[in-house]
């Protein structure tokens, strides 16, 4: 547990298929493998924060799994709905659906779509004034380049990395994969500056390509900075000025230690926190 | 869908946590994770068959995720209260329960055991007598030794694998790893016998460890033959005298045709079905 999260224990409001409740069959594909997409974003005073960003995504992922994505002006008001135009943290699930039993699809798909809302994580203010810890985790990520950058509902390996841990300082753990490659971290994304030059994880093979890193990484373009999509071993990571984690909920964060390893800072991460909402 | 096939739409009876109902809470790690473990198993006449290899294997896998599994005093009348004395499919789906949101597990968790049956499915005759189609697929499993040979509720790659085809007299799909190992069908083990040894693949790094796979080694042993767990190429499979996959469902299946490839057969599955519930 993140030092100071306060979580309510379930939902405070579910749509399922735009109808309020908070249970779903038990031959929804969802459950039985999987089967499925989702998004979580950030509600400011009821506003979803990104939203173009996460439906863009969230359409992309469905696509990749043959999933029909249900359309903006379905989705967005019951986003919207859970919201309460409060701060919160709004997750969608899409799944394929319920079906027969077995792994063939079903014919004609008929998918859910859960909208629901919750507590946003209350993080400390020391995270954004001193940056976090993280340690790297022993679970290597397997290597799979058809489910690699989609947000999938398949995420034991998460589970169990975020299992590796308890203690409170820690704020995320880092993963590599099999073949010893930085992909990210357990629910974030990764990234480097060094010079003028941010460097982002390959997620062609495992990983979750996520928002917040795809907006850093435009917004760092747009400020005349290299981007850089590639391999990187843990060694290259204590080369850089400034290392961060992402997510659409902490923003970005500056690691300030891996392990007892201590991170370099420049101030990056603040600028890009700054300008992250620009192109909103 | 496999030819011949009939199931009905939805499962017929469900207990959770052994109340009859068909809903779980959204809030479910089962769902939001896959967190969670199954077992889909053969009831004859009411009669659960093949019970206690499959409460252990379930009591294994749940145990290497870390998830407490319901004794067997519990869990087994539920099964035979949802197999209703009738010929059916019984599946038990055992997840970490309801959390929070975040990966971090719950603490204390309060397991969910879901309890479902659904109507056989209608193999042809022919399966038996002239043996099956199958067919190499494209898909190559990603390779995660945590989680290989457990049944768990992330086969969003099985999804895959199946929905490569929709031929009907296909009846199962091959899997290749991404090292080129042969694993195992889409829905079923793969074994093949050469001489007086019995080769089935080894799943440390991928693939389910299924019961049926257990049973047929075991009967192999009693019968004098040598087995052995081992990694193995597509070519490898043709030198063999029989090729084989196995479930609970389907019992052992000979191979005939490989895409447009045909096997060798010399009866052994045969042999294998008489003798597979010897030991019951």
């Amino acid at each position: 547990m993140i030092p100071g999260l306060r979580l309510q224990a379930t939902c405070k409001l579910n749509l399922i298929n735009g109808i309020p409740q908070e249970q779903l069959h038990v031959a929804d594909r969802g459950l039985q493998y999987g089967d499925g997409v989702f998004r979580t974003l950030r509600a400011s005073s009821g506003k979803l924060i990104w939203w173009g960003d996460h439906y863009a995504k969230l359409a992309a992922d469905a696509r990749a799994l043959g999933i029909a994505c249900p359309v903006e002006e379905v989705l967005k008001p019951e986003c919207l709905t859970v919201a309460q135009g409060q701060d919160c943290v709004v997750k969608v699930i899409l799944t394929r659906g319920a079906g027969q039993r077995g792994y063939a699809l079903p014919d004609p798909a008929s998918p859910t779509r859960m909208v629901m809302s919750s507590a946003l994580p209350d993080y400390p203010a020391a995270f954004v004034s001193q940056g976090i810890k993280v340690r790297w985790c022993s679970l290597k990520l397997g290597r799979q380049p058809r489910l690699a950058g989609i947000k999938h509902l398949n995420r034991l390996e998460n589970v169990l990395a975020r299992a590796e841990w308890s203690a409170p300082d820690i704020a995320e753990g880092l993963l590599l994969d099999e073949a010893g490659w930085v992909i990210g971290g357990v629910m974030s994304n990764f990234l480097f500056i060094r010079g003028k030059t941010l460097f982002t994880p390959d997620l062609s093979q495992c990983g979750v390509a996520g928002v917040t890193r795809e907006r850093i990484m435009r917004l760092a373009q747009r400020q005349g900075m290299q981007v850089r999509i590639t391999q990187m071993r843990p060694q290259d990571v204590f080369r850089a000025d400034e290392v961060c984690v992402c997510n659409s909920l902490m923003g970005v964060l500056r690691v300030s230690m891996i392990d007892d390893r201590p991170c370099a800072e420049k101030g990056w991460a603040g600028k890009f926190r700054d300008g992250l909402n620009e192109d909103d």
